[in-house]
């Protein structure tokens, strides 16, 4: 079978945790897998890179700082191959120009145009294990670029889909994905499986272990995609197109604190005024995500929209620069906001889950503010404060307890 | 003016450092220069990295410590090119892959076959300062591969050839090459100028500031050599193919205490035994120097040549298993030895050099154990604990005081 295998930083922090790395690979190499292992840098060492290149430049060019960060892999990968050495199996190290990771030229975050598969094949036909540097890639003028958060688990997919992988795994420090956060709702269990679309959502709604674009590249190429602990041996979860019936309707229950809201009242009420609202807004690169629009009266409306925390300061100025422009009277931001959404592929033929969330919502005194659907989800904003108590009622009304 | 220069690892030690020699670069690059800038890696970087490989594996295949200690000067050029930025200077970092620095296959130790400049000479039309990782290559697997010793000024010289440089600046922490070690010849004084013939004699000598393979590069492409201090503005020592005729007939005194001496009593007094020998030792990598062959009694003689002190155990070795099979009856290495070697192009043409050096040496009271000459050296085995006096003693008959 061919594998590629992706372990994160956490996983190859130290010589230690290399060398464990190394003594599975090369069991499953033992057990006749074709392996492609693609490594994070170690532990801390971007960190580390990054202060370095802070107290030298506060405002680092781009393309130097990809040069300076893609060296972080390159000694995970250099030292694994040495690992696997030691264990007797023929392994070799790959950075992007020796595979010709193609990508674009966004430095800092670039996206894979084109992965040759030549040399990976070459050495795996050597029956080496081929271990390559993850989160970059090589831009058309021939520099260093870096994929952006998540990149690693992007460069393993990509490889997958490249290579025509029988298969995809993830490891790092979770052992899968499960139907909430343990640490907040107990009845939480670990999922066997979950469709790309599901995952696609829980990752958008803050659950995110695996990066979204990894997991759009893996349903566009229908790479099976597992995602499993590199501590355990436990099964972990697979991601696919589709899961098998019997399962439930719900896969999973995310919270998301991280979002504020908006409250614009006093908007004239005619065509066009909340679009020159909302087009300034993207124009400032704002994502903006659950909608309210109320009519008011005396000709005025008013409209709530929910925001990323990150982005509250540049909305405020925003709106506070182009309140006579738009011809809204006030504004207010509420930061005392939470998001708890529902997921599920089953969603789509059972009408009603909505009520259910009313009515489990309503069992533990929790007051919905705003509530949007869409075919797979169903997220509710509700206080803060009252964030953690949804969520558990939620999660125990669909989903139920091996 | 098109300028390659070379920084070391010390000068490019921290933060504070690597601003310094981009402030540096920033004038010469002000003054209207083309600047091509070869980097070591970061003081104990490479060190640091070697222990980290150790850790994992203590004999790790060389292509994969190739891979790893690359890195070193990857991080180095990219953080002094973002110092450059800062200082409002255009510059780039360039890695082997990206120069195309074609080497030999020899992992550690690669010699560099071709290198183009057409990513450098494009970067040098747009006005930028080119950064370019020192003590690396490619080879023909598309491999990364390391020089070895003194691999950076290997670097910086091939790249003044390939670019057809006009100069050649090698920055390092001493401000030149001086008669003699200061530390133990206190008159000895710094050289503004020295023949690259004097430099490789000096070098093999043991006053090893700029290594051999540098040297004999800049030699055959006619490339002017400086060597100076990037911690002061000092004017440094030009290595050059001649110098002017008033110069001093001898350059320099080289002092080398790692030496041990090696005896051979009774070898069969007939053709071929020596050869033997020496082929024995050839075989194994052994360098020999000094040779000193007497004509003994009853057929037999005795052979006396200095070996590096590093092979002294092997060479022990090799003599104990074939004495029987070489015929000789006893050795014994002597490791209380030192060599003082004077060099000078002018000596060429001044014969009496040999008797000066005995008349200063008698003078001191040190005795000659063997002696050797070539066309522009005369090297002594003394005593190693006489080896400073005489070191000085020659020196100052023969160099005279600014």
């Amino acid at each position: 079978m061919l594998i590629v295998r992706k372990y994160g930083g956490t996983s190859v922090g130290d010589a230690d945790r290399i060398r464990h790395v190394a003594r599975k690979l090369a069991a499953a190499w033992r057990e006749g897998n074709e392996l492609v292992v693609v490594l994070s840098a170690m532990g801390k060492t971007t960190d580390e890179l990054i202060a370095k290149a802070k107290e030298i430049a506060p405002d680092a060019s781009k393309r130097e700082m990809d040069m300076l960060l893609a060296t972080g892999e390159q000694i995970s990968v250099a030292l694994c191959a040495m690992a696997l050495g030691e264990l007797g199996v023929p392994a070799i190290s790959l950075n992007a120009f020796q595979v010709r990771m193609h990508t674009t030229s966004a430095y800092g975050n670039a996206r894979f145009k084109k992965i040759d598969t030549e040399r990976i094949r070459h050495e795996l036909e050597a029956k080496k294990v081929v271990l390559v540097t993850g989160f970059q890639g090589v831009n058309k003028y021939d520099d260093v670029t870096t994929l952006g958060r998540g990149g690693s688990d992007t460069t393993a997919v990509a490889l997958a889909a490249a290579l025509q992988a029988d298969l995809c795994e993830i490891y790092t420090d979770v052992d899968g994905i499960y139907t909430a956060d343990p640490r907040i709702v107990p009845t939480a269990r670990k999922l066997d499986e979950i469709t790309y679309d599901e995952m696609l959502n829980l990752a958008t709604l803050g659950a995110g272990v695996l990066h979204n674009r990894s997991v759009e590249l893996a349903k566009k190429y229908g790479i099976p995609l597992v995602l499993r602990s590199s501590l355990s041996d436990a099964e972990g979860t697979v991601l696919k197109e589709e899961v098998k019936v019997e399962r439930m309707l719900v896969s999973g229950v995310a919270l998301d604190k991280t979002v504020d809201r908006v409250s614009v009242a006093g908007i004239p009420d005619r065509p066009g005024s909340a679009f020159r609202l909302f087009d300034l807004l993207a124009r400032n690169r704002i994502n903006i995500d659950v909608i309210v629009q109320s009519a008011g009266h005396d000709g005025k409306q008013e409209i709530s929209f929910t925001i990323a925390e990150a982005d509250a300061q540049t909305v405020e100025k925003l709106l506070s620069e182009n309140r006579k422009k738009l011809g809204f009277d006030s504004f207010v931001i509420d930061r005392d906001i939470a998001k708890v959404s529902i997921v599920g592929a089953g969603m789509i033929s059972h009408p009603g889950i909505a009520s259910k969330v009313f009515e489990a919502l309503f069992n533990v005194g929790v007051n919905i503010e705003m509530i949007t659907t869409s075919e797979i989800r169903i997220s509710v904003i509700i206080a803060k404060d009252q964030a953690d108590r949804a969520c558990r009622a939620v999660h125990d009304m669909f989903i139920t307890e091996d």
